[in-house]
């Protein structure tokens, strides 16, 4: 099959574009009119780097990569609106085969409103995919960055962490694995949190060690975590028990829960909390605060600290 | 070196952003202002497909993946705004390597007024670069699409064919190679032609005829091209002759010009002409016409139909 047949097949799958788009998939580029502001991000997904064929089925590596993509939109509270995919397609991936990979994509962008109007495909050594997505809120000032983290706001995470890590462990519970292969974007948590005033927010997709990290070096404050307080994903910490695993470094260092951590001012804790509750039916759990300062600190519950792990890896 | 540090080491490198971005790179996502309506498109290069290293230096591959991008813009009459940059790094490519060929992709950024605002690093087995690009216009109907040619439209074509395939012949004159190598998107005469009328666009990135087929098949055309008529770049018949190819065939088969194939209005011809002529310093030149029906017919200066060739390849 050639590039174009395939396109031409990806094509019929399409749901209709939002109504932000007047020219779709088929032409030199896609048009659109925003109409405010766009927060866009782009996120490749590389077979035995990010997957590996066997451990996922195709469509649950396409649902991956779109979802990672829109995870980075969800941490600045925008609103969904267009994904762009690039495909390099592998010897041994056949058409249905791109086909399945391109259902997970389409699937998940029919469930979070999000337009898929472009796209490449290329023959390739490796299989891979690069996802470019664009999200919108009416003004610049609507996105939360994650630079705006102020000394005395309060560290807090969505959902439960660990679960993407435990899910690699050999014979972990199913809902583990799942939060390995089938992320959620926190999208309408993310759109609660910016709504409710979060000074900063970033996805947890490094690990919540690195994330946390990313956002105290890019606020300028220095970020403290009580490793007691975050909320784990049921049976993460057995399962990281079980396999041998210090589950401290294993579930806050794993990555890959794709939940989103973000600062508030103390008096908006509420408010945020029952914004992210009522949003996406998920918790919103204080674990920390900003200080002054730089870096950040994990305590656990016994007194000690959590020895930063170099998490920077080109991954 | 990691993710991290090579993503800060190319940070160095940029320029300033554009008044549109609001937010560069280091976040979760690049935030800009469009103010009107945009073009997104975006296009894959990969290693033993698009491009052989050694055949091309990395500053000339990081050069071309951000100039077939553009090129796709120059097609819409856009005005160039933002590029996000993927890069699949293959084992033995160095961190120097990786900014020579960052160097390619910030220097022709820069010539075009391009903002490099995100990006992402992976490992990969196989050396691959997807550009997004993210092209302006106050309203979408600025924007040129490929679906607009009319019966009784003149079709035309700016600069020269035929250099960038002339270009991969063992032996040919460097001016052909750097048309194959460092091939420039027509960002000004295609602002112009949109100027001008021009009632459908197309980037020659196929091949002449491949892409003369797209544009009449969205526009719902036949279009019948004078290869006679077609400029070819200088030394280029020669060289297919000497290497014994059918030089009709090559030239106009073999794509990678990154020209752009217009139709406008009879009418309006000389005034796309003269606007492209001031905007880029190159000629417009009648190659043919659009009528009613479908297809592509390429008749040479013989009387003979050219045959086309199957140019639905996945590359």
């Amino acid at each position: 099959m050639g590039e174009f047949e395939l396109l031409a097949r990806v094509r019929e799958r399409l749901p209709e574009p939002g109504p932000r788009v007047r020219v779709g998939s088929g032409d030199d580029a896609a048009v659109t009119v925003p109409g405010g502001a766009t927060a866009t991000s782009v996120d490749a997904l590389v077979e035995g780097v990010h997957f590996r064929r066997g451990e996922a089925t195709l469509r649950q590596i396409g649902h991956k990569a779109l979802a990672t993509a829109l995870s980075d939109l969800a941490a600045t509270g925008a609103e969904p609106g267009e994904a762009y995919v690039v495909l390099g397609v592998a010897p041994d991936l056949d058409e249905d085969g791109c086909l399945e990979l391109l259902d997970g994509i389409v699937d998940l962008a029919a469930e979070t409103g999000t337009s898929l109007v472009g796209g490449d495909v290329s023959r390739a050594a490796q299989l891979f995919l690069a996802l470019t997505v664009v999200g919108h809120a009416p003004r610049p000032g609507d996105f939360v960055s994650r630079a705006g983290a102020r000394p005395g706001d309060v560290l807090a995470i969505t959902g439960e962490v660990g679960g993407a890590a435990a899910g690699l462990i050999d014979g972990a519970p199913e809902a583990l694995v799942a939060r390995q292969l089938e992320p959620q974007p926190r999208l309408a948590a993310g759109r609660a949190l910016a709504r409710a005033g979060a000074t900063a927010m970033i996805d947890v997709s490094d690990g919540l060690g690195a994330d946390a990290g990313h956002l105290a070096e890019r606020s300028g404050v220095a970020l403290r975590i009580a490793a007691g307080a975050v909320p784990l994903a049921p049976g993460a910490r057995e399962a990281a028990e079980r396999a041998g695993r210090d589950p401290w470094r294993l579930l806050l260092g794993g990555g890959e829960d794709y939940e989103l951590l973000a600062t508030v001012a103390r008096e908006r804790l509420d408010e945020a909390r029952a914004a992210v509750h009522e949003a996406e039916g998920i918790e919103l759990t204080e674990i920390g605060a900003a200080l002054a300062g730089g870096g950040v600190e994990i305590r656990l519950p016994d007194g000690r600290e959590l020895e930063s792990r170099g998490f920077d890896q080109l991954a």
